[in-house]
């Protein structure tokens, strides 16, 4: 195409949000425009990859046997409440109502919608497995959405749903969608990590998520040097071993505290003691009953909201508490209680790896000393619920360290988790009777990883598409004295499917070369007065260029069948 | 693919209001499913269709300079309000609110979306023109949703809007366009009529339905013996002669009526006179502002509701009055005066039509004869709101027929409709002034074009899909004995990239050429113990077979390059 054609040319407004070199360079370079906040357009140069991203995934899910399908954007109410999943706030979930008063949540993922097309046949097993997919649109009514399409409130997604009788075929069809999924982002240009993650909102017994390194990322993993463990923070086991088992309990007392001595780091300084020697405090208050829930652990360590939700059922249900929450407790920031209050406590399992803890019962002027978990109190549930942190060490005992990176798509083990509870969600087994299926869910995000491959593929002058996703496979740029060969060439190109831009501006070199290096197609020939009827070819990876006749540059540029 | 493992398969079940053909078929053929009322799965029969049809309609597109991206789905209303039709019921619009407060409208059509993404270039002259368009859900919030997809609640929708520095440019643009409409709708094997229409809730002056000819089609339409005028029924002009020229002028005057004389018919009995001679009058009712308005017209002619709100400026705002309404002008139904009440009053031209008009003023007992328009009443507005019929003629003096059929798709123009109303919707021109776009837009319902396909494609057995949207290239059957070369067939059919769906259970020879010829693939395949190595091919569209070899199966089965 004319580059003097193209709608939604590089321009020089950038969002002030805009923070991360992804969501600048493609806002820059003409490829997305924002709408309101957290809502893009996406452009016609950011069209062209997109498309190309679907096409990808498309190819190698129907390799798979997977079937492509579309279910409607809005989702009855009622199929929600089924599962009970209406009311999770922190999910996001958009509800409307047409002029009828019939209820509809706007899809932010679709398991209910799946399972209820697909209970509305009658099935046997000899119907399945199957494993059914669509790209649509998805809602998340975010509180802050700041990233570009790192973290919109309206994204396109591909998910997937799988249906098999039992445990053991959805194990083949969990290892298929992976190797489906690594397969996709090495076409994309991604290394991925398959990380262990937390299955939270969604539910299932265990789930995956597929992360590319970046420091830009939100989801924090933990690995071990010989990579035989990766998983999230929110599910990483920490193992704790003892600290100071040789220390001989002493019996509590209560001391004198000076009152300047209010937090953490003073209380370590004041007592020339290190943080693991005292208790930790953490309150929160549960949604949907009002319940306050005060997590105790080891000072030196952090509480993982996720893991203590999963802990006492509570998923995505928790806030943190705010001051008026305190109060209802009779109690303020800094001198919250490890036992006493009228609330659910949880202790992480830390507590067990100290003898003789300082805190637990502040006042305005003492505090409790040599206090033991199980001698002097203890909590009606204890669980893992610290943050794993780099140098702890894993269940296997091996020591861990931090990675930072973008989830860019994520498989669930749901197995019977939704058709459980929906309503004749079951298939005839080969014995007659009916049972549930045993389901899976597959996730990709189309833009967030769109972003992510800007994030991995860019220099300072602009964007480095893969081949396999570039909006053009070549910019032309046509300098004075050579319009005339370009156009020729341009029609070569056009002619045998060579997708390209041809920048036919009337403006200065320096200009259309800064733009070609932004918009980022992986070549861009030049054809002057200087090159006659040749044509001056640079790799954007590349420094340098070579002169080329148009005859080679035709046949370097023919488009493969499969890509 | 092979049957056993589709997702979807052909079932007897079909919604008791399935009442169109295409609905059925659709249905039972397993190529969609209703969620709820008017929403519906693609499955992934009906997926496959429906992809082919976007391809087709992308290529055509592309093909014309057209460029492809996508707006967000959620608007924020403020856009609506700028042109202000945030409030025009007929319409639909959905709207919801996120937990900010911010409000949005669920597309039911882009302009405002598409005007706004645009102005937020500053373009210049160089820039235009340019057609961008988008493949995206489309909400409608229809009271009634029947037709399954011909008329659905959520449907995917191509909408195209063009930008043009002004007529003259634009009018090759609107050219360009519907070229490209009778090209795709060929290529869909649809024979479509290029209709003047009315523009409604859409504005601008012109535009045009593109109709298929069915008697299932909510669209009807007048044309020429010659083709040389063909109008939808809510813009044909109706040009009407004299009745009765000759008739000297009466005076007017009041006369007794028998109480049993209560309508148009029973009129026309008792003074032996043909229908044209009394006066007609319907009330109608603004949504917005609550004014009354009557419509006043020949006996013989019934009024248009699209005509008459164009003709008062209340695009999709009137409703029949109700005898509620009615008691607010102190009458009820059959007792509405031609002049006299407090209301807005319209006449058709034909009250110019008739010399001593029947009625106007009836009573229990008496009412007025002898009416001349002009001498013993005038309304505040005179316009053309009659319904054309079968029999009247155009402006060019020529008979007219009545056609029915489906709109699939439309153009419009919409001039500076949109870009004067929004702030800023301006390119700077060639001499330095800001001047509002020219524009146009261009819409194409996909799924109703999928159900329309099926209207003028099936038999009594099924679909016979043409070529071109075929889920499947050919239908593959394999009877006892013939499973091994099936499968040989079948992978050589896969390797050379043909579209083929195997019947691979193991059912009775009947029940798969009944599912065959449901799902209506253009060519079905037989490999049994009988053919051998060989194969017998038949066409859906015929009756006969033949036995070919599997070479020349292969080879007739080619896909090719360009559909």
């Amino acid at each position: 195409m004319k580059y003097s054609q193209l709608f939604g040319k590089p321009t020089k407004d950038t969002s002030k949000d805009a923070t991360l070199i992804s969501h600048q360079l493609l806002v820059k370079g003409g490829f997305i425009r924002e709408s309101v906040a957290g809502r893009y357009f996406m452009l016609p140069l950011g069209m062209r990859v997109q498309n190309k991203i679907v096409d990808i995934i498309r190819r190698e899910m129907d390799s798979v046997g997977a079937q492509e399908m579309i279910s409607p954007v809005l989702h009855p109410i009622e199929l929600w409440q089924e599962t009970n999943r209406q009311n999770a706030g922190n999910f996001g979930l958009m509800t409307l109502a047409d002029r009828r008063g019939a209820k509809f949540a706007l899809g932010g993922t679709a398991e209910e919608m799946f399972v209820d097309v697909v209970r509305k046949f009658q099935l046997s097993y000899k119907d399945l497995p199957f494993n059914i997919y669509q790209f649509s649109q998805k809602f998340r009514d975010e509180l802050r959405a700041r990233g570009g399409l790192l973290r919109a409130r309206e994204f396109l997604m591909k998910d997937a749903y799988s249906f098999d009788t039992d445990a053991q075929t959805f194990k083949k069809t969990y290892g298929q969608m992976a190797d489906a999924y690594f397969k996709i982002f090495e076409k994309l240009g991604l290394k991925t990590k398959q990380v262990l993650a937390d299955n939270g909102y969604i539910g299932g017994e265990y789930c995956h998520e597929f992360i590319v390194d970046s420091n830009v990322g939100e989801s924090r993993y933990l690995e071990t040097a010989d990579d035989s463990y990766c998983a999230h923070e929110d599910v990483a086991e920490v193992k704790l071993e003892p600290i100071n088992p040789d220390e001989k309990p002493l019996p509590m007392e209560v001391r004198d505290l000076p009152t300047d001595v209010t937090n953490m780091a003073k209380l370590a300084t004041h007592f020339k003691q290190p943080k693991w020697r005292f208790l930790k405090n953490v309150v929160y208050k549960r949604q949907d009953t009002g319940q306050i829930v005060i997590a105790t652990i080891r000072g030196d360590l952090t509480v993982n909201k996720t893991k203590l939700e999963k802990a006492i059922d509570a998923i995505e249900l928790l806030d943190e508490a705010t001051p008026e929450d305190l109060k209802t407790l009779d109690t303020k920031p800094g001198f919250v209680h490890s036992w006493g209050h009228q609330a659910l406590y949880v202790a992480d399992l830390s507590l067990k790896t100290v003898i003789n803890f300082y805190g637990g019962q502040k006042t305005e002027t003492t505090d409790t000393f040599n206090v033991n978990y199980g001698r002097d109190f203890k909590t009606e549930v204890e669980a893992d619920i610290a943050l794993a942190q780099a140098g702890h060490t894993n269940h296997q005992g091996k020591k861990l360290t931090e990675v930072k990176g973008i989830e860019v798509g994520n498989i669930f083990q749901l197995g019977t988790h939704y058709s459980s509870k929906m309503k004749g969600a079951t298939y005839q087994a080969e014995d007659g009777q009916l049972k549930p299926y045993y389901m899976g869910c597959y996730g990709i995000g189309i833009g967030r990883t769109l972003a992510t491959i800007v994030e991995k593929y860019h220099d300072e002058h602009g964007i480095i598409w893969p081949k396999s996703v570039a909006p053009f496979a070549v910019q032309l740029i046509s300098l004075p004295g050579g319009e005339e060969s370009a156009e020729q060439l341009y029609d070569q190109l056009i002619k045998q499917g060579t997708e390209v831009l041809w920048d036919d501006r009337d403006e200065p070199a320096g200009k259309k070369f800064a733009v070609a290096d932004l918009i980022g197609a992986p070549v861009r020939l030049v054809v002057s007065q200087k090159t006659q009827d040749a044509v001056e070819w640079k790799a954007r990876t590349s420094q340098k260029s070579q002169v080329l006749s148009k005859k080679e540059v035709l046949t370097k540029l023919l488009p493969q069948k499969v890509q």
